[in-house]
């Protein structure tokens, strides 16, 4: 096992708001931090330029890499354009937008990323509040890959998800706390319709991101 | 939890010694075999070939899966042509042969593979006798990314390391056994050099399968 570096961090990071909350986390967390997006045939590849504007506007070293792989794995609507976005009805408990195994590749490219680069810290916004349906994102899942993944390179990987167990509202109140709230809600691009901000309104991302925004507002001005 | 189906199982084939042995093991434990075999920047094209040709001799479905992405994740020399192959002194501990997580992506990719196509048995020729410094073939990390995949995906994948506590020697009687000590002998690739059969003779994995074999033999002619 090598020594575990915790200076340096790097978050997997695809600009959204999530990812972007973790980014400004990590970087209250660790000296060092890193993005890393990740280009799989998303439909919007303005994803991918957005992640790179919030990166470098937050001062940390930005990397993509094509993992576009996956995409030819298995069937889903987040990059098969022949599928409808919007209809999320969970199939056999799991909504259409799954790539199989998603996390599982992401974290475990982000691992051998890290590895490379003396990185011991991994950052993840996945959680399991807002759950819908992926496995993994599941808090039990996270653990098991950690373990794997240590176990497969010989390293010692800490995988975090400071938002497993926080709802979009109080991820809304993290970036408040973190002083990035008008970062996040300006710059950020969750829409499944890639329309950053406050997103067309109506997919069931803008929906989320909406409900637990309002839910916060709420909350602070009659807190 | 899916059902788990007890009648397919899915070979991840290389076409070399250990994996055409698990290909003719699974055959006789499964009604159902496919083998898959991945791509990921060999020098040694042949070895896809000399896959396929034995799969289809054998009788099961084949087919092939590009996942170069891997050889671009970390420097090694079984994919960069810049380094000399035979060259296997461990650096580290691990011999620069190293692909980082090789069967992490490899069982990864064949799980949603797997999946896909209703099979919940994976067979891997693995195993830790002949171990080599690779972290990734060890017991230990097979059974922990069982269990993570199981979590990802929600599913209920079995893998199978018929090679896992056996040696070179021990896998040459495993072949004869099961009635393919010539098919393995003389149509699978092992050869750092590309060469199928009894290979070059003077690189480190055809002198690990020739001792295995002269040992075989001695055992067999003298038992």
């Amino acid at each position: 096992m090598r020594e575990i570096n915790k200076e340096k961090a790097l978050v997997v990071f695809s600009g959204g708001q999530d990812s972007t909350t973790c980014l400004y986390w990590a970087k209250q967390m660790f000296k060092e931090v890193s993005a890393l997006t990740f280009i799989y045939g998303q439909k919007h590849i303005q994803e991918v330029d957005a992640a790179e504007r919030i990166a470098r506007q937050a001062g940390v070293h930005w990397d993509k890499m094509d993992v576009s792989f996956i995409a030819h794995l298995g069937r889903n609507s987040l990059t098969d354009s022949t599928m409808e976005m919007d209809q999320m009805q969970p199939v056999g408990g799991v909504p259409n937008t799954f790539v199989p195994g998603r996390n599982l590749f992401f974290l475990s490219v982000a691992a051998v990323y890290a590895r490379e680069r003396g990185i011991s810290h991994i950052v993840t916004g996945v959680g399991e509040t807002d759950f819908s349906g992926y496995p993994d994102c599941r808090d039990a899942f996270i653990k098991s890959l950690n373990v794997s993944l240590n176990l497969a390179m010989d390293e010692q990987f800490v995988i975090h998800t400071p938002l497993m167990w926080i709802d979009k509202a109080e991820t809304w109140a993290m970036a408040d706390r973190l002083g990035v709230f008008d970062i996040v809600r300006n710059e950020t691009l969750t829409c499944y319709n890639g329309i950053k901000g406050d997103g067309c309104g109506h997919c069931p991302a803008c929906r989320l991101r909406r409900e637990g925004l309002e839910k916060y507002l709420a909350t602070k001005n009659h807190g």
